[in-house]
């Protein structure tokens, strides 16, 4: 059974086949999120020790720290902030310790820039997994020394210098190209955590059962754990956490064993808050003033005002259970009876509809 | 490519490799709906026929007719009552008729007693679907000559003589026997749809697991379509829903092509209504008396009082497209939209949120 061993100072997070999925939180992510990156320009952790805390609450198990900002005023008057090579390196260091300081789970170190990977190695406490190397032949040659030296983990993406191939057999080969490399020094084929890199469904169609086939592959001839960016299938479609829902149990009984993703659904704000005051004032329904915002939230099945873990972690936690890797169901009945008690079990609370083929010829 | 052709009088229903998922809609069933078997023991069909309906809206593109009806009092007066192969053949045909009438889908012909699935049979305009066969020697030589006769195609439960074996393999054997005795009579592996038999998970842990790997092997080593009862795999346990719509797409990444499941989520009833109104004064909030008992149903976001596709069918919608069983997403986009656009798609709604890991190193 492969197994992939994260490790913070005190918490162990386990990729493996015979595991619950391994889902690692995506959000601490400056990249395209121009609000985060002016942030952190001005040295405010606030959003990414919010994003860390509501991350691990809806069941992270390894948070991702990405470093690529773009400090667009500081480049403005010092043009060494133009190069990442100057900006990523104490960037990651700070956001790791920013995280440390405040959570216990294992991180992973996510940048294209090798400084800034090897700031982080230097910063994190344990065992993180490092994020990423490519089958590029310049990658390959800066990474995975790091990853020998550090004796840590490393997310492998499929791609090489001729770019990201729509053929899944030239993606399986450079997977299998950088298992062989890492061989070479002396990385155990249990330390690469192949990402096939998943394509959007709506621009190939064949998205979702190449990354599945892939998977397959990945697992049985080169014994390897897979992560994906998840929310990359369902790119430029309508209701993508519908597909979101359907892909993660496929890929994993494909036998995906972890991915990138957002466990958190997104909070129910203030202008969703007033249109359906409206919607409901529409409707003749008269409500107080000062009515807590949370309260008519919840009671009127809008979701939350606050962080709370999204549908995607439901989906994921079933296939656990369906995949046997949720021994008795233990948590699939922890998670369902809280919810169910807390009122927010709508679903929950339908379980008891007799379903199924009552008596078979 | 193993097609299955079921048909009405006018439509055409296929269950296949490369088709969207089969769903066979399994509510006409008086077996365990007390209320259903009453209302059929006076005569009346209304509930078949609201049923018939909803199921076909909800996406059912084959309907299960099962004529499995206990008459309790008819039998206190006459004890030919007591015998299904009295009662179910005249309510077959009658069942059958009914449905007939007010819809065009085909027919899944669902009954234990010879008698009945004859009397169907002959009533069905078209190329109905015959369930059941099992392996059991008397029912080989009862079902598969009129599987014979009249052309049609059949489920084939994988239980024998001895039950129904918990190992996988052996159920394997049993359906590899019934395809074999099938082919003695003439009757071609595509008319035969497999059901590998789904066992909850709540009473063993590997259920899930031994379902897709018998549906793997059913296809690839006997090419035969599959299909299942399939919340089942919930029986027993918290959020049905929340395993059923995982379970749905896993099923069918490993290659299962058609469920008899129940398309229709359930409608929200007074009860339901009368506590949310509750609940909403308790708040303070303030409802008119006359208020639509379906706005307020939609406007609290509890659903529908209407009858109203499940949850279930978005996921297998999600994986039909998931698996290129929907061209170019079309039927996805297409639902989704009007999801939107009817002011139902909450989820929808969120579609914009930006996903996925958007700068790889």
């Amino acid at each position: 059974m492969t197994r992939t061993i994260i490790e913070s100072k005190t918490k162990t997070a386990i990729i493996g086949f015979d595991q619950p999925f391994c889902v690692i939180g995506e959000r601490i992510n400056p990249t395209g999120r121009k609000k985060l990156a002016a942030e952190l320009e001005l040295g405010d952790f606030s959003t990414v020790e919010a994003d860390a805390l509501a991350q691990v609450a809806a069941g992270a198990t390894v948070l991702d720290i990405n470093s690529g900002a773009v400090f667009a005023n500081k480049m403005a008057q010092d043009p060494r902030y133009a190069d990442n090579n100057f900006v990523e390196p104490p960037l990651m260091k700070e956001l790791i310790e920013r995280v440390q300081a405040i959570t216990d789970v294992p991180l992973c170190i996510d940048s294209s820039v090798p400084g800034a990977l090897e700031a982080g190695l230097a910063a994190a406490e344990g065992r993180p997994l490092l994020n990423s190397v490519t089958g590029e032949e310049e990658r390959l040659e800066l990474v995975l020394p790091l990853v020998k030296k550090y004796n840590v983990p490393v997310v492998a993406i499929s791609n090489d210098d001729t770019g990201i191939s729509e053929d899944p057999e030239v993606r399986f080969a450079v997977a299998k190209k950088i298992v062989e490399r890492a061989a070479d020094f002396g990385i155990p084929a249990h330390d690469i955590v192949v990402d096939p890199l998943v394509m959007p469904i709506g621009a190939m169609a064949t998205a979702g059962l190449q990354v599945f086939e892939l998977v397959r592959k990945l697992r049985n001839e080169l014994g390897v754990n897979t992560t994906c960016g998840a929310s990359n299938i369902s790119f430029g479609l309508p209701n993508r956490h519908g597909i979101n829902n359907a892909f993660l149990p496929m890929a994993m009984a494909a036998g995906m064993t972890s991915a990138i993703m957002n466990p958190v659904a997104l909070p129910v704000g203030p202008k969703k808050l007033d249109e359906k005051r409206a919607e409901l004032a529409a409707a003749g329904i008269i409500i107080p003033d000062d009515i807590d915002p949370e309260l008519l939230a919840t009671i009127t099945g809008m979701g939350s005002t606050k962080s709370r873990a999204g549908k995607e972690m439901e989906a994921i936690r079933a296939a656990n259970f369906l995949t046997n890797n949720d021994p008795n169901g233990a948590e699939w009945i922890r998670t369902n009876k809280v919810a169910s008690a807390a009122g927010t079990g709508a679903r929950a609370g339908r379980g008891g509809r007799a379903g199924g083929r009552r008596r078979r010829g």
